[in-house]
């Protein structure tokens, strides 16, 4: 049942990638990617559920509802949101760019800003590039497109698998990048994501994985609590590996196919945590017993969420009295005299009574691990953050 | 129609307080603090919203059903939360020990406790205190008083005004800590406030003024988004100035006093977001034009809360996506092409386009400004919160 091995950063049959420098990062670090599928694919994509969303976010809605995609093109340094009708004008420049090189229809284009809000595209750097960044397509790109979607992330993030199907194998690769502005329900955050597989799946059935993987994983971080504009998922299957399409994975292969996928989803979203900005550490809340899982939820999240609790961690502080006042912020079934609270394995509270723990060994270290419960139900929901260090507040105080 | 002078920080005719050090701290400030009225008062209170509520909370909540309070003790440095039933029994013993010394019964003293959750009171050490606490009150107290309600503070609130009515004039005084924690909704935070009066008011026009004058002061300040377990507000009226009673404030001189009265409420609350730990600037954000006034508010908190603004108005960087992104993450009637945002009276974002402009020294500044307008309907809210600095994470990352 185990993954087979896989090069670490190898795209699945039929995809090729590509990242440049066009200019818009003062850097003059890469910040140009593109991907594209030699064949047909059944596309995936879900987006962030601000109120406010950025103009690729729209143009991708629009192309997607044609269905067909091909490739997706991406750029890094500006967020093209907020930007008035310019904005729409600009990300529909790119996907058309991208169409003409590679002699597709614009609708078969999807398109994701990520950086800076309000300032305009450099518009003409960016289709000026294009047609070098096509000329450098290769199934051995993806690392330099994962390179180039990256804003304040200090590494790029990249998982792939390779799982058995039948006499063939197929592959699934997924590429990431966030670092902050990262909130639960997609209402993630300035988070990109896209995940690619030679594997032939049906549209529900891609549907349905997509929505549960993203749920435990992308839905399932913050790190900030700031909800995004441009957060974008992207699941595409090209069918190139040859295997049997999977309608479902209610059989053993499938079951296989989408835990690795899933596998990827978490993986990704994990290192989307531990690349945070600033952050220290990385920290798993779990709430079990609660009404139910939307209450287990809210309070996850509470606590996630929660600053003073963040800096806390960030000092190792076991200063689980700010865990309480997060789960009471709530309006939940909580009660005081049920509930029990550790961390890292010391029991805090107990059923309506602290226990003395002494020193903090034990949370000096890169992972915590908080088990809440409230003993009144089955609802249980698990989330991952981050602390919150002097370089939180340093990276975000001019980022502009 | 102005109040008169004042001494800045004298009580009303009848009100006596004081504050001592019992131990608490570690530092050895001052950590209890006592308030006495020599006659009987009319009293309103309002309590935190958390779920987890501290012991001394639940103890004010039956005195106040006896109705007749004339005294308040308070200590900081542990706030007597989570500590299971030996948290009720110290807050209880609190109360009757006071009682005891000054001649009261216990339900006629009310109690409240700030500091750290889940250690027990140092109870013995209190109640040695008190003898020397109630030997120690004085029409001159006020200034120690608030001392010893103090914990991360940096310095003391104190208001105090004289108003005209009729032939005399009724004096209201003031004082409040908080610092962190603070968070809307009585729901605000580790925030205790203390109003007293020598005027005469009726209990219902005591109740109305202190619920409206909340939700404009203390309901309408955040500083992290997280609510305390502790939070309190009472306002004592004993008629020692001999001035008529308030039935309401309908009348011109009602008007003068209810005014006053108000600006001790919102001068407190401002004092403690000018006082958050950490802070370096004071922001005041205010939203019109959104369909109703709760939606006003949850988006004014929605912006108030953002980590990323809080970092950005830091470091002086006008970078007003944010305020987009979190305004956008509130389900509310925000149309983008609608939407007019500026700071400090620089307009950045007009009706769905953004507009230019240089240099950021309108932002080096201790007050900031947000002024957010939906042009969809007369929703109003005006909130006042702090920026995000290195200190508010160095003062939180080791506070227990």
């Amino acid at each position: 049942m185990k993954a087979l091995p896989c090069f670490e950063t190898a795209l699945p049959a039929g995809f090729l990638a590509a990242g440049v420098c066009a200019g818009i990062k003062k850097s003059g670090k890469k910040d140009l990617a593109l991907f594209y599928s030699e064949r047909p694919c059944t596309v995936s994509a879900m987006f962030t559920t601000n109120r406010i969303q950025a103009a690729p976010i729209a143009v991708c809605r629009e192309h997607l509802e044609r269905g067909s995609i091909r490739s997706i093109v991406a750029n890094s340094g500006n967020a093209n949101c907020m930007n008035g009708p310019q904005g729409f004008k600009d990300a529909r420049a790119m996907t058309r760019s991208v169409a003409e090189v590679l002699s597709l229809v614009p609708q078969e284009v999807l398109v994701s800003s990520t950086g800076v809000i309000g300032k305009s595209l450099p518009i003409k750097k960016i289709t000026d590039s294009i047609p070098d960044l096509v000329a450098s397509l290769s199934p051995r790109g993806l690392p330099r497109a994962a390179e180039a979607i990256l804003t304040t992330d200090t590494f790029s993030k990249i998982i792939c698998r390779r799982v058995k199907a039948g006499n063939s194998s197929v592959t699934i690769s997924g590429v990431a990048k966030g670092a902050g502005m990262i909130a639960p329900h997609m209402k993630t955050a300035t988070m990109l994501a896209y995940i690619f597989t030679d594997a032939s799946v049906s549209r529900a059935a891609l549907d349905s994985l997509t929505k549960d993987a993203v749920c435990d994983s992308f839905n399932a971080i913050t790190v900030d609590g700031c909800m995004s504009t441009n957060d974008t998922v992207i699941v595409m299957a090209n069918g190139a590996s040859g295997a049997p399409l999977y309608r479902n994975f209610s059989d053993g292969k499938g079951r296989i196919f989408a835990k690795a996928s899933r596998e990827i989803f978490l993986g990704l979203a994990k290192m989307i945590v531990s690349d945070a900005e600033g952050a220290t550490k990385s920290i798993e809340i779990r709430v079990r017993g609660a009404a139910s899982a939307p209450e287990a939820e809210r309070l996850a999240f509470s606590v996630a969420n929660s600053t003073l609790f963040k800096c806390a961690m960030f000092g190792s502080d076991p200063n689980w009295g700010r865990i309480a006042a997060a789960l009471g912020a709530v309006l939940s079934s909580i009660q005081e005299e049920k509930l029990d609270i550790s961390l890292n394995g010391r029991v805090f509270f107990q059923k309506g009574v602290p226990r003395r723990v002494e020193g903090k060994a034990f949370l000096e270290k890169k992972d915590v691990f908080v088990d809440i419960n409230l003993h009144q139900g089955k609802g249980e929901r698990r989330v991952y953050t981050c602390d919150l260090s002097y370089d939180y507040v340093k990276i975000n105080a001019d980022y502009s």
